[in-house]
């Protein structure tokens, strides 16, 4: 059984160095042609696919669009879920990483960005940044939107659709595509591969690179490669 | 409760006056931004979707995305089904309508393109354009995938999906987009307003332009406009 996960390309906020969490920044051209790109590799290696999972964030649902698009599969079952987006950066969306380092220090700022469990600076209730006020969670539970994640919150997140939704289509022998983001990815490679607390938070996903995991029927990496380019 | 229903753009086929039916023709540039346009008249009327249905057709799927990425709204469900496919054409699939007509006369082109239960020859069940041999049928029954298709079995392979699928949505109140294809759109049209199998035949489906119906509790329409260039 097969799984390829796609982390999207470049975003407007990548580009301007912005923190971004679940801000719904744009892909750039740069980032449609990584998605592209990732969709000629697949379509290269003859990887097909039985159904998609994406988030609510345009750039991961836009590069999956493109991938299945140069696969000619855009007639597969695509499905989006909150659970599948970035973690959310608190009171960090929609500032410079830059300037937010001078300010706070380099020291803190990795802190933010680099540990298991420290949690940003959240938003606060009435801030306008606060998912709440957006169409498309206004059908969850409001207790369930957050305002500000650390990975730990954001794996917490992720693994129950990968437990109810996700690893059942695999189980049923489907070649599942996730196209998502740096760390909601990275809550799904610890769940799969069992990293503890402190590898995970230094391993890094590419962007636009095709991630393939080959598992076992009980759903243990058996192997894992990137597909580069060449 | 409104339902909003859009004719997907031009496609290569229709540039090159080609019949298509369940042929996988891409969208042209112009198609492209027919289908933009369409979103930008929905932006600017307000019109929002909870829920998104087509076919599993290129054409089709590519116009809903363009509408959905215009207004900003690619995170809401989309469902495809081969039940809003385009109407099968049988062995004229492929063929050039000119050339068509010169080999079997006019009389008999229009026939087969404008009588409700008049088929079209019908494919071979060895012919290379079954749809049988495409992948994006392959777990339907494959008593269900046509060789060729009147308007009358169109509607009846398009109003199980509409009273089983949309419908539901409709009456809990969402507002339901549908990216689809002249045919299975007119059988939507019969269906809603109850026309006679005389009368339908002569409606036409303009592409790209956004045709709103408001109806009531029992989805009877009550108001049918579209939106027209201004």
């Amino acid at each position: 059984m097969k799984l390829t996960i796609v982390r999207h390309g470049q975003s407007v906020f990548n580009q301007s160095n912005t923190f971004t969490g679940w801000e719904d920044a744009d892909l750039t051209d740069k980032g449609i042609e990584e998605a592209k790109e990732a969709g000629r590799k697949l379509q290269k290696h003859g990887l097909t696919f039985d159904i998609a999972f994406t988030s609510v964030l345009t750039r991961a649902m836009k590069t999956l669009y493109y991938i299945l698009e140069e696969t000619n599969q855009l007639w597969i079952p695509v499905e989006k879920s909150w659970r599948l987006n970035e973690r959310h950066y608190g009171a960090l969306q929609r500032l410079n990483k830059a300037e937010t380092a001078e300010k706070y220090g380099e020291e803190q700022v990795h802190q933010w960005r680099r540990s298991y469990d420290v949690l940003p600076p959240l938003l606060e209730e009435d801030d306008e940044r606060q998912a709440t006020k957006e169409r498309r969670y206004a059908l969850l539970d409001q207790k369930a939107i957050p305002s500000g994640e650390n990975l730990k919150l954001t794996l917490e997140r992720v693994t129950p659709y990968w437990m109810d939704t996700i690893a059942p289509q695999i189980k049923q022998g489907k070649h599942v595509i996730i196209a998502a983001h740096g760390n909601s990815i990275r809550a799904l490679v610890k769940h799969l591969e069992n990293l503890s607390d402190e590898d995970i938070v230094n391993v890094e996903i590419p962007t636009g690179i095709p991630l393939i995991y080959e598992l076992d029927e009980n759903l243990h990496p058996t192997n894992k490669y990137f597909l580069e380019n060449e």
